[in-house]
């Protein structure tokens, strides 16, 4: 905040709320008719204005002691008297207050309420602070990481049990069921994204099922799970074959195996982003395989599942130790195929650790 | 729009877009990278800007048939360009364009972002167009309520079968664990609110745990759950006792049963929200019994676990056919415990509907 001449944060977003007060919580982010604020001054304690029937859960859970509550749903003034007065109460150096307005950012409040407290904050004025929080999130602390670290073994365990899960004759729907269920009942707390793509040697969507669609012997299908456990999120992914795979299709994971392989060795320090994208391009561009249609070759990864930055060649975020990413080269085959492959993985000093346990170089085949 | 003097209408945000659109998806919302939009002109047909990646997605589930995409993510242009040609397309009559901006929305793309389209849009004026939305989403077709019944009855039969979950000596998280499991293999696709309160004689928060605490015999505990399937929540909760329960416990579950009744039986055209919660509270308040500390007694529910109008006093919103409520009283006792209750019912012309499977008038009682 000092490099950036803020006199303060106002943050109303999930992962950020989450971020800087410890506040744990299922209920905030699930209904719209209550905002949450937590105002981090540059000088001074930080202030949590909440709604009155959060007050308990916010004691319970949270290291920020001075808390000011309201009586919401309240349309007509959802607290916003409150913040103006802890706004105007803070330090006023540059005048300037940071709120959540930049890229990737969502605001955990409604617009017209932004613009009415922009006029009742004066004489501050309000700016992006978006960059200071980008910053502080991007390194992860070791606390942080053992969070990723336990959600992602869950997924590892869950994804070893999955060819038991998927039989031929078996809906999409019904075995990303059977997964969800083995995630949680292996500890995760929530499975907030859990796409599975299927079809006769390959899929074309990586993002799209559960649908109705029925597997048979000769698919090969991939889950794709983003789920979470103690306010972070693992995100990887699994291709399984339904009964022996085709040459292609076990040339395709190869390929895929290797590309991540190479994105693993090339998330170290000194290299950026974009390097962790070219060395998964290049191994799918030496052997003339089309790059997928995805927009990246995977991105960084925390409290929410996909996080600044992009593995892509415009993305010259410097990769220092902490940052946590995936790894997620994508090709494209045959008629509209795509087949991708994912791993997550912390920098260290010294280079790459995994986070989740390595995928089989041979693609699994379901049992039974 | 026609009333409202608009000439069309941006929504970002998942409930709106989904409900405008038809669009289905897990990926979308699950990460603040990409940004989607569809732009519904008060004349001619609707237009998505959405991320390239999710073309497929896009045209597999919705209706919504002008897709225009760009490569997402791109944060210093995430598909404005894109946004601002189809904007300024729209026959223009008022020079008003709606937005999210307004009470209880929230929205779907960075801030910075919509001011800056607010610019490239001129001479359209960027206005809040939430109204009508409210509006619209208030009165669900008989396909939504549809939905509605259906995740209601999954959470019914996964509350039947609770008092066999829970055991002396189970923490609070094991009991959510299972329960969340269930509904997931009784078909819901996702849990995003199970939360679970529980002590002896009694519980203090209804919106917090699960958390290690373990249950003992003269426990109450109350799990509440806004699961969701085809795009559509329920939102309901039911008390629980381990082994038999004590006098005032037996005897608060029993008014709360009867102010429930009352909520329902008030549930009609002609009454308001307001009247719902007066109907309620008249049981408590003629009990002697001090109303919950949680703002409202029951709320609207549909693509949102909460979503207009709130029941109480200061919220007129007339009741009529197809709006979808929660009924849900609440009452503290003893040292700052507080109990809830909660069904969820759609109004129809003769009367209220209800959705979830009602509670049994004695609280139900941990097996084993």
């Amino acid at each position: 905040m000092t490099e950036s001449e803020l006199d303060g944060l106002l943050v109303t977003a999930e992962a950020n709320v989450e971020y800087l007060s410890g506040f744990v919580t299922q209920f905030a982010w699930n209904t719209p008719s209550r905002p949450w604020y937590v105002l981090l001054p540059r000088d001074g304690d930080a202030v949590a204005v909440i709604p009155e029937i959060g007050e308990s859960n916010w004691r319970a859970t949270s290291w920020v002691e001075d808390v000011r509550t309201w009586p919401s749903p309240r349309p007509e003034n959802e607290g916003l008297d409150l913040l103006a007065d802890a706004i105007k109460a803070v330090p006023r150096r540059s005048g300037l207050m940071g709120f959540e307005l930049g890229p990737e950012t969502r605001l955990g409040m409604p617009v017209a309420d932004l613009l009415r407290l922009r006029e009742m904050i004066r004489p501050f004025l309000m700016v992006d602070g978006s960059a200071v929080l980008r910053a502080l999130r991007l390194i992860k602390s070791e606390a942080e990481i053992g969070r990723i670290r336990h959600v992602c073994q869950i997924a590892s365990d869950a994804f070893e049990a999955l060819p038991e899960m998927a039989r031929p004759g078996d809906s999409e729907r019904e075995v990303v069921r059977r997964f969800q269920a083995e995630l949680i009942l292996r500890g995760a707390d929530k499975t907030p994204y859990c796409a599975i793509g299927s079809g006769p040697g390959g899929y074309d969507s990586i993002i799209q099922g559960p649908t109705d669609r029925r597997l048979a012997a000769g698919d090969i299908f991939l889950i794709d799970t983003g789920a979470r456990w103690g306010g972070y999120f693992c995100d990887f992914d699994r291709n399984v074959a339904v009964g022996p795979p085709s040459d292609t299709a076990r040339r395709m994971h190869a390929l895929l195996w290797a590309a991540t392989e190479a994105g693993i060795a090339a998330a170290r320090p000194g290299n950026t982003a974009a390097d962790v994208f070219s060395a998964q391009a290049k191994v799918l561009e030496d052997a003339g395989i089309a790059l997928g249609n995805v927009g990246r070759f995977g991105h960084g990864l925390g409290k929410l599942m996909t996080e600044p930055p992009s593995n892509k060649p415009e993305d010259t975020t410097a990769l220092v130790p902490g940052v946590v990413l995936t790894i997620e080269p994508s090709a494209m085959y045959g008629a509209g195929r795509i087949m991708a492959h994912e791993e997550d993985l912390v920098v260290r000093a010294d280079g790459p650790e995994l986070l989740s346990r390595r995928a089989p170089r041979e693609m699994p085949v379901t049992v039974g």
